[in-house]
């Protein structure tokens, strides 16, 4: 037991009340100080130096990682993970990585100089094997991201049965040409996601076509441009799984600004059921997925296992999607 | 002279280089790396104290406070704080406050207690008389939030004069009855946004009406419930400054379900020039606000002026927005 935990428990509080004494945060009770600051005395400790080594055992920090912070997945993601954090009195350092692996090794670096208690990945820059070495320093996450290999938790939601899901839909509306786009194709997790595509083709005995995948395909403009050659094809999709409906918002504007109507020439559907499905023309059909939910679980079992000396175990959770019907299918 | 800027300016390199050397970095090549150790053991310093001197000097961290992060304003002003504080070797924290006085306190703490070298807050929760006494910790600079006697660096962008630009191509397409949104009314940039609204009407002697007044107004779903409100009115508003491309966005798309045609019924005008303009129907009308350079001039400022014991003085930066015209007005 340490010396926070004698006292937190003496005095009948919380660890992160006795935290709060010692760092003279204005946020705790008159009453609560006291007797807190009364025990501190009757151990003969020196509230100054339990404040050192608390500042010293632990930097009360987790840090996170996502590719870019602007994209709507990504920040309510990282809402997610802070509003448990703060909950918990973490605090949360975010890292875009850009998609760059140097500035994912940085951040790993935190980890091993004792900046950071642990990290949650919510991208995978590097190659696993780069990564792994890490682990002696600190708990390591996957959120969203997957990993064959990695003996840590994963934390995401089912892709697989999303992706499904969602093209047996179009499936069901009559479509037999259906297109995909996906973001980094690297991704294992995006890796899923086509390998759900393909079982729902294959089921129904529809050819997968090369000339109509798209990848890095992340944004509205993205979206611009992947209707744009889309329409340079002789032969083209009917529907499109977008895998983003940042990606669906910008081929349906630029479909229907182009006399394509939506959903009788192209359907479209779109993912993570963003706002931006409830104000499009038409309304667009998507899979909703437990962002908030998935940062909050992520935070949560990251701070359940920091201060254990023990690694983590590997441990995959996938959180069910659900397909929301509206309408651009 | 600190030891690491004497390292640096004999080997010509960089103190981030010679950080990077210090901190076992990879991504230094081995011919710097050699050469930043040669001439540590020609001084005959150590290098593992001065990694531990580097470390005690200065966090290398900055803070940044939003309301929300899943804001796309506050997401965008973030990576560009970010991307800057990436170029020049900086981590950022950041605080989501959720409009909460005790979070910004924790923030500010943190300069308090040297875990952050300085701050940006780009919200303002408590009074400024609560923030004051932190000045002495380190720097603390108000972005997209103005103060009229913080004696900080103030960087936005010309509210008053986006607000007087908006409002005005409202009365030039021949509205009268023009209605106004805003987000916290008590934010001293959201009042000069109002006045910037007032005084366009007045010089065209128009009223201000209470009754098209709406606040707390955010989202898409805020959006909704302004055109739900705005409807039940007797005397209705023919134009609406939103303030907000999402707000935009939900009124018009609830106002096209409804059948009040945008903008032949109803002119909407957002603010921020936000993607989502260019994929709702009509498309928005907007003010382009330079929120990118905002975040990348907050954390240029800041770490400027770290390091240096002189507090920051008031300075205020407003940057010049721009209207983009659009279908909804």
């Amino acid at each position: 037991m340490t010396k926070i935990d004698e006292i937190a428990k003496m005095c009948n509080v919380s660890k992160t009340t006795v935290s709060r004494v010692l760092n003279h945060h204005p946020y705790v009770s008159e009453e609560k100080r006291n007797q807190v600051l009364k025990v501190i005395k009757e151990l003969d400790y020196t509230p100054s130096s339990l404040a050192r080594q608390l500042r010293a055992n632990k930097s009360q920090t987790m840090a996170i990682s996502v590719p870019a912070i602007d994209h709507p997945f990504f920040s309510q993601l990282i809402k997610g993970v802070s509003s448990k954090a703060l909950e918990k009195d973490y605090k949360v350092l975010i890292f875009q990585t850009f998609y760059n692996v140097a500035t994912e090794m940085e951040m790993l670096d935190l980890l091993k100089n004792k900046e950071v208690d642990g990290i949650i990945l919510g991208a995978l820059e590097n190659e696993w094997s780069s990564i792994k070495p890490f682990l002696k320093y600190g708990p390591i996450l996957l959120c969203n991201e997957y990993h064959d290999s990695a003996a840590v938790p994963i934390i995401g939601y089912d892709e697989f049965d999303a992706a499904y899901k969602a093209v047996s839909h179009l499936i069901e509306r009559g479509h037999k040409k259906i297109g995909f786009c996906c973001d980094t194709p690297s991704s294992q997790a995006q890796q899923l996601r086509k390998e759900g595509f393909i079982k729902a083709l294959l089921e129904n005995d529809l050819q997968c076509e090369e000339d109509w995948m798209f990848d890095h395909a992340f944004s509205i403009q993205d979206g611009f441009r992947v209707f744009t050659e889309m329409s340079s094809l002789a032969d083209k999709p009917t529907a499109m799984f977008t895998g983003n409906d940042q990606v669906a918002a910008g081929i349906i504007k630029k479909a229907m600004v182009a006399g394509c109507r939506v959903p009788d020439d192209l359907a479209v559907i779109g993912y993570d059921n963003q706002f931006i499905c409830q104000v499009t023309t038409p309304t667009i059909t998507t899979i909703d997925t437990p962002i908030a939910e998935l940062g909050q679980q992520a935070a949560a079992k990251l701070i359940k296992n920091l201060g254990k000396n023990a690694e983590m175990k590997r441990e995959v959770v996938r959180l069910p999607t659900k397909l929301i019907v509206r309408e651009s299918t």
